[in-house]
């Protein structure tokens, strides 16, 4: 992340202080173990689906106009929209270099595919925001490509680094796409029912941004009269009063939506759990499992 | 720029609809057939040029929150913001796609080397903006960045597509840097002097920005106290009335900075032209310094 432009390293410091769980990465460096890799050119590879990460972070701030990120300020917020979209394409920029630098063209074919997928379903989201005429299809569509995606790819690496047959590669990126939708579920499902402190995010941004996710969903379709007009007001129209959280959390503790989305997400726990049970046990394989669990565990 | 995602089409409609020079694939595709290149590689790797162009003029205008672009109204002002940086980041992904299906990794190389300057060159126009105290070198450190590296990458392809030995790819690149900064000066150039017919993009944008260029940068130097004291309230303070576009034009005027900008364009294009003497001449050597006299043309 370094670079003779003084903004760049500065914004780059910020974000790496924030923190953040590395969870992508962890992925392609676990994966990578399970295949039997003893090199060190996972390193490589995960540092690049950390910078896309990142670089989608950024834009995914000014797009959603954060104010907080990982429990901080946001980089938009302290540096203004114009750096993070003009350090979001250089960190992206220098993730293709990296991969470049490493050389497998496989590997660049995954993160480029994954890239554009995620630019896809970041747009996808625009599209239904606001819109509860939206379907449960397209929520699915707009997760697998903002959050599954890369989870997908990063896992995928571990066994394109491990040189792997099809198989075993296919396996791990069934493992990856099923646990970031598990991971999107439960995100979406904390919004409505974490403390900020333990989410590391400002509690109802879905909310207030009038997002269209799982629980919203599923609390709209079992509504009545009465909720479905909340519904629209709070979410299609954005007119929305102080009290208007606490009782869209009301309206979802009734018809169960929040614990509906948990239970789909660990759901999608179980198939990536499932997708590694052709690789025999190891150290790495044990923590993939892991991982799988802690995503879940973030919601209890 | 075909996608399932429905606005993704729509913006890219709008983008190809309003045109543009084209410039830069013109440079990849003629130095190709300059390299002797035969086949249709070109084609691919012209079109990651342009894709990455647009990719960083979406975001630009973002940016900069241009209304105009190329003479009618910018993807940002008709479809917002977000769409902008999110389609952005699409083209840009669907650039390394494309680039990976052609497979040189040499090309890769080039193209993202280039995207990643060109991030810091526009954070470093950023991080000067508004400061009179920039000097020239940040200035042409800038638009090498911003400008010039694609330039520079795009006309390089010809040669790597020809399989020219480093020399020749090497003055490619040197003419496609100095086009770039030629080019780059005039459109600064220009921002002061055409009108908004001619130039496709609204007049005095970079002044009501702000924004330090080199016409600015020498009328503040050669400027009497009083007329420093106007670049310090119009560009740095940017409180700015109604006549004093006109008043920055007459200053500029009586420096001279507008004609001495355009002199260090030709200088430029003179080095261009220098650097393509090693090719013996063909209708693709003719072509190449026709765009240098097309670009030094715009502002006379």
């Amino acid at each position: 992340m370094d670079s003779p432009v003084a903004l760049i390293p500065q914004l780059a410091a910020h974000i790496i202080a924030a923190g953040g769980k590395r969870l992508r990465p962890l992925l392609t460096l676990a994966a990578a173990r399970l295949c039997g890799h003893e090199g060190e050119r996972h390193i490589l590879l995960a540092s690049c689906v950390e910078f896309i990460h990142t670089a989608t972070l950024l834009h995914d701030d000014v797009v959603d106009e954060s104010a907080l990120r990982r429990g901080q300020a946001s980089a938009n917020a302290l540096f203004g929209n114009k750096p993070s979209v003009l350090v979001g394409d250089f960190l992206f920029a220098r993730a293709f270099q990296l991969m470049i630098e490493d050389g497998d063209v496989e590997a660049m074919r995954i993160l480029s595919e994954a890239s554009a997928t995620i630019a896809e379903g970041e747009v996808l989201q625009l599209m239904i925001q606001n819109d509860l005429a939206a379907t449960e299809a397209q929520y699915f569509a707009m997760i697998e490509g903002k959050t599954a995606a890369l989870f997908a790819a990063a896992s995928e690496l571990g066994g394109v680094v491990g040189q792997r047959p099809p198989a075993e590669c296919a396996a791990l990126r069934e493992y990856g796409g099923a646990l970031g939708i598990a991971f999107q579920l439960i995100d979406d499902a904390l919004d409505y029912a974490a403390d900020e402190k333990a989410l590391g995010k400002t509690v109802g941004d879905d909310f207030r941004e009038g997002k269209i996710t799982l629980p919203v969903m599923l609390a709209f379709v079992r509504g009545d009269a009465a909720e479905q007009a909340f519904w629209r007001r709070t979410i299609e129209a954005r007119e929305q009063e102080e009290a208007d959280l606490v009782q869209a959390q009301a309206l979802m503790a009734r018809h169960g939506s929040v614990a509906e989305t948990v239970a789909r997400a660990e759901s999608y726990g179980d198939r990536a759990r499932a997708a590694l049970e052709i690789f025999p046990d190891s150290q790495a394989r044990r923590a993939l499992l892991g991982i799988v669990d802690f995503c879940i565990a973030r919601a209890r």
